[in-house]
């Protein structure tokens, strides 16, 4: 078997679809965000600033959350040296949970070493616990959804994105006795809409579905606490689970779920992601503990997120920049091929210091290859007449498109 | 539909099956481990000492280890804010994976957020990657290893644990053309003993297979630099891959592949539970680092884990304790009924401080039921005294046999 050239054909895919990944070596300067800096091989050591940091709120160099980290290092230690059943649960995970079922006025809440594996772990459970279950999964659900539901050996209806003809066809198709569950996002963060929550409720309420939210991209950043789409459209106590990360507004990095006392019980219980690996380190733990409960207290964060990316998509649109229509705090620009956003990108890193990375397949559909763009309550004015200009500069060499 | 009596009558199980697990509530205490402190609901606060913890060599407390996060918490923050491929690369990944490659003998490493997750999407993606793969699993194999071959797709045989006759006959059976990959540990952890990997490397070779090796709870453990029971025999460049977790013997969290280059390339390209998920906090990714670069130049650890364990395995033997046989760090000590191991143990925590998880089903075949010790450099001889005493006292309370 030459097994070394099926690898190597596998590349080589990659390289001819132009979709081959180079991971951009940086360091991120705690403090000075979105400043950073750029290692060799990117014409560095350098400056950079970035542009598509998933630390929506820069809560990741909050001195709240540093500070909470920094005790539990010296006072627990580094991890927690073993699964949450054997010997790796430690009183900040009780806390954390517990503080993050009240975020979302549930009974319970369950951490997981990433929202990645919450997704995964929560959906392949539930599918094996309802005998039968048949799950409704938005076209657009993230991979690890997507990874949960097939892992479930569920049967799987994928509806139309956001589409609630679509979802009510595929509910009523369905022996009125089948477990049922619809599974989503909130926010979705490749394009920056929002599910409409509430009426997909109502149908889950009509055809007697479960209903599984994940809330990844919108926890910390909306609702009057940080709850997530579901806290600001009052619609929380009507959805059976929400999910979310800790590793993006809230900057560290770990992922949960909420849900009743007896579901959360049952994943606890019989997800193999959850029970067969060490758990959350403690310092991660203490970390995300501080941010949810700053996030709580504070809407400083989120009001001058939410002022920033306006401001920038206003920018991007004065100068006709394809921006992609987007409800949220995230900024999209359109492209629409591989190798020209992976040009832009490099040529905005070379010759501008500044870091926006290339979203293609199989992140995004192919065709619609972006940039896309995060601004944070760090990024100045300033900063982001130099990006438009950057960017103007480089549609124009490349002879891009432009709205009139 | 009734949910919720569905989800009740699961939790009900377990509690018939006297397998329920209540996760003890702790906060170790860094620089004093074993020592812990237990809290309220299992009599505490009270002090407790730790026999359990795969933080085999104290490393989460080591002082090198603790700097060195508090150096990148200060210096980069509390959190990647994205994944590998969007912001979420730091120096810190690049040079963590070289160190690993390079503990390995190997030409590249790839980092995961779990050891579970190294396991799940590397070898769903491996089998997807290879059309028509077989692949080959040892019986105990880890809930991980069989996530991530269920997931692959791939048909799948297992064989006896450690039996290289039953291995053969598999092989043998299969179309020379067809792709193989033998999946199996280094040191399966419940019960102690070691595949004997050459003999399974000679038979890779005879019929053409890959090499899948988990290494989680050896690396740091054995081997002059801490390569694991590969590099302790010499074996290591005879495997395609060696898997390992930054979460045990490492002290911090997290998990890693080392393989050739187009392979490693493979996996970062195409794994989902590697690209779709915020990367390693810099912070776990700087202790794991420093972990490994001290165990590489220092034995000591190594050493005096080793002549813990072979003492308690001694007093245990010498008082007619039933303890499995174990060629390695772990003493497991034989009950053979949930409710018995789980009784012992809440005995030993209430009444002695004492703290041994017991291990059920699904994390041990039932019959086998257990109760697992790990010491550390840090368990005295005078704690191993303590503990023996208090089993004596409970064996007999209970009456549970005794060797002669
Ligand atoms: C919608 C969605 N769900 C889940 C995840 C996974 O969360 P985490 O990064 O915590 O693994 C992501 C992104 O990473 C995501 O975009
Ligand atoms: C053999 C084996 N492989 C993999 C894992 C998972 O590693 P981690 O704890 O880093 O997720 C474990 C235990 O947790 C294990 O025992």
């Amino acid at each position: 078997m030459d097994y070394d050239s099926i690898f190597r054909a596998a590349i080589d895919r990659l390289h001819e679809e132009g979709r081959y990944r180079v991971f951009i070596d940086i360091l991120r300067t705690k403090g000075n965000y979105p400043n950073a800096q750029c290692f060799a091989g990117h014409n560095g050591p350098k400056p950079i600033t970035v542009w598509c940091s998933n630390d929506y709120l820069s809560m990741g160099q909050h001195p709240t959350v540093v500070e909470a980290m920094e005790r539990a290092l010296h006072e627990v230690g580094a991890g927690a040296g073993g699964t949450r059943n054997i010997s790796g649960n430690t009183h900040y995970h009780i806390e954390l949970e517990a503080e993050l079922a009240g975020l979302h006025g549930k009974e319970a809440g369950l951490v997981f070493t990433s929202g990645y594996i919450s997704n995964e772990a929560t959906l392949s459970t539930l599918g094996k616990l309802l005998p039968g279950c048949v799950i409704f999964s938005d076209e657009l659900n993230h991979a690890s959804m997507i990874a949960g539901i097939k892992n479930s050996g569920c049967e799987k209806r994928v509806f139309r994105h956001n589409d609630l003809e679509h979802l009510e066809e595929l509910l009523a198709a369905e022996d009125p006795e089948t477990p049922k569950l619809i599974a989503f996002e909130s926010v979705y963060s490749m394009d920056g809409d929002i599910a409409p929550i509430v009426e997909i409720c109502d149908l889950a309420d009509k055809y007697g579905a479960l209903t599984y939210l994940d809330e990844v991209h919108a926890v910390g950043m909306y609702g009057a606490q940080g709850g997530g789409i579901s806290e600001r459209d009052g619609v929380a106590d009507r959805l059976t689970l929400i999910e979310g990360t800790l590793g993006k507004a809230f900057g560290v990095m770990g992922g949960y779920i909420t849900a009743s006392k007896t579901i959360v019980d049952c994943i606890r219980s019989y997800a193999p992601g959850f029970i067969f690996t060490t758990s959350l380190s403690p310092v991660l733990v203490a970390g995300a503990l501080a941010s949810v409960r700053h996030l709580k207290a504070s809407s400083v964060e989120r009001d001058a997120q939410q002022a920033k990316a306006a401001l920038l998509k206003a920018k991007f649109t004065e100068f006709g920049l394809p921006v992609m229509p987007s409800v949220t705090h995230i900024v999209p620009l359109l492209v629409g091929c591989p190798v020209k956003a992976k040009r832009i990108s490099d040529i905005l890193l070379a010759e501008y210091g500044l870091y926006v990375q290339p979203i293609n397949f199989p992140t995004v559909p192919r065709g619609t290859e972006r940039l896309r763009f995060t601004p944070g309550p760090s990024h100045t004015a300033e900063m982001m007449d130099e990006l438009t200009s950057a960017l103007i500069e480089i549609w124009d060499r490349l002879e891009l498109k432009l709205a009139a």
